[in-house]
């Protein structure tokens, strides 16, 4: 922004492109995802990938039931041991070259734990512990939906990186994590709640088979969030990891698990131009400002860069951003050839664009515009970003 | 980056993912573009928001013929305004609410020249700047190629819109400018030439229309890196205009007015897991340091998010990273089922992926690693972001 503003204030007095959070929004999904694991006796530690910002993730623990958070980077953990924040799991593959800074939190008495899915990176982590003379507490990723990484339940190596984890002197077997990324890829509730069974039930199935070894496994941490809100018995579970769900976003509203209306991010955008002979209104919310993500382009809905709303948050008809460059948003009809209605449209009006992926979205923005119900600006939220 | 390190060293020393400059790779970038309009006696403009850094924008400027800068929003205009560059064209649209900003560069020293296509936005300009006593001025932005925004060379509006800039005691009719964004769609040198003439031919004429209605039009600016490159005659133009030039990507190799081993940017990695069974390996280089950009999907070779290279720039047979999440790049082969040569990706090992969009894989980035011909860490360059 380069007009400095006052916190408070009409959406009017914004600069365009700008990042709208909608305060009441957020916090009707935060308390659902809580009452829903309440209800399971589950506890949740939040992936605050998605917002990056300590004041999103303050809310989420002022829910209680929240086991530390989850952080994607080495500079989240940072940021958000710095804001008070010290039981942390760092839920990507740890690299050799990334455990110094590993060893640095932990001295510093940031209880973080890495993630780890192969003999020969488990035995690089013992050694760097021991060379260290710092303890390295460890999860074992499971792959429990071929989605991405880990290892499988049954997998011969899942033992042989227990025992070389659990016999270093200076490293901890925390547990193990898995994450089913597939959910992304369930279209109703009965899919999504067998994958939901499937990533807890090897999850479980894998902390047996080390138990049964003789190697310590108190942890078992499952989630994302589909999964986390099909869930229907935990027993078993020690914690439910889910980042997305704070925001919701189109990709989670093509999946079912909520609705256009629950969506509490969207992206502010002027209306710059028209192009009425090819019936479409241009914009100042390029790809700069509502990422590159074509999250919907594969479900029955496909939203282009986003769903099209008035400035108060209705739908316009089937307005969606069709196409972006750097700092243009192209608005077209998502299915028909009817002219747009223009009136709705004036040039300099505002707009506001549903993202297809809140985490991408979110991440081309510095801040948090945060509003109220009646759409005031009420506060400003920085992120963090980098690695 | 977490870790500071000294401004020289070695890629071993740096935290991936993290953006790698070819230093040597860009001047020739540079030079080429210069030598080409210097041919045609021909004068450039960047457009600086692909950098969005000053350093790099300071290796254009000292190539010579260089008639000020380019600028995809206000911020970047503050910013390089605060480094030295007064003369800016911001090429995107205006809208009323962004007056304000404009009028404060204006008063401040700053010749920035905003852009617009409508009767509407001519009158709201006009109407502000006879009431903030502060000349705004103006080009008329041209759709050259149907490709995204302004006005075609022949249609009526153009006068109307040329009279209510002119008529103005407030407002400097400067000329007009187009972007042949379509270039971006061609796939050879004859159709590059032809949109390349396209371009220039319908803004001269254009600019003659206004002329021969008794209008000034003493700017004729064009461009876009495809036709930049392309055009063979500038007679009757009076600036180009080129961003991306200065780095190149896959896209820009894939309509083939650059090689792969011109491409300055990379991405570096570091491999963090194996999925053998799916032949596949895993890297911290996911699309929050990729981008989304999926600029290759539609050309005739799809390096999904990126082609994958060695710490030396070499690349490896013909692996792409061929699914991202959040932090998570998946590495698979573009065009066949072979094992992947595990041996040249050890875990904990180093990668570069080169981008299928420079613009948009620098943007998810606050600064540039420099690097030598030798790979050695020579300099960090910041970037801009936001609006």
């Amino acid at each position: 922004m380069i007009h400095p503003s006052t916190d408070t204030g009409s959406l009017g007095d914004l600069t365009t492109p700008c990042l709208l959070l909608d305060l009441q929004r957020m916090r009707r999904n935060i308390e659902r995802l809580a009452q829903h694991l309440a209800g399971l006796n589950g506890t949740l530690r939040p992936h605050v990938k998605t917002s990056k910002c300590i004041e999103v993730t303050r809310e989420i623990l002022a829910g209680g039931h929240v086991n530390g958070i989850t952080v994607s980077t080495l500079q989240e953990a940072e940021y958000f041991f710095a804001h008070g924040c010290s039981d942390i799991l760092y839920a990507v593959g740890i690299v050799p070259a990334k455990l110094a800074a590993v060893a640095d939190l932990t001295r510093r008495g940031c209880d973080i734990k890495i993630v780890l899915d192969s003999l020969e990176i488990a035995a690089a982590v013992a050694a760097d512990a021991a060379q260290r003379q710092v303890t390295h507490r460890v999860m074992i990723e499971l792959d429990s939906d071929g989605h991405r990484s880990g290892v499988r339940f049954d997998d011969d190596s899942l033992l042989d990186i227990a025992r070389i984890i659990a016999d270093s002197p200076h490293c901890d077997l925390v547990g193990v994590m898995t994450h089913a990324g597939e959910s992304y890829h369930c279209r109703d509730a009965q899919s999504l709640l067998a994958l939901a069974h499937q990533e807890r039930d090897t999850s479980i199935a894998a902390a047996e088979r080390i138990r049964a070894a003789g190697f310590p496994c108190p942890v078992v941490s499952i989630g994302s969030t589909p999964t986390a809100l099909a869930i229907d018995n935990l027993d078993g579970v020690t914690e439910v990891r889910a980042g997305v769900y704070v925001f919701f976003d189109l990709v989670m509203a093509g999946i079912g698990v909520c609705d256009q209306s629950e969506i509490a991010l969207s992206v502010l955008v002027s209306v710059s131009g028209y192009q009425k002979d090819r019936n479409r209104v241009i914009t100042d919310g390029g790809w700069m400002a509502l990422s590159r993500d074509r999250g919907t382009q594969s479900q029955a809905v496909d939203y282009g860069y986003g769903a099209v709303l008035d400035n108060e948050c209705r739908a316009i008809e089937d307005l969606v951003v069709s196409g972006a460059s750097q700092e243009h948003g192209m608005i077209s009809r998502r299915d028909s050839t009817a002219p747009l209605p223009y009136q709705q449209l004036p040039l300099g009006g505002l707009l506001r664009i549903l993202p297809n992926h809140a985490c991408a979205t979110a991440a081309q923005f510095d801040e948090f515009v945060v509003v109220d119900d009646n759409n005031h600006v009420i506060d400003r939220w920085s992120r963090t970003r980098g690695w």
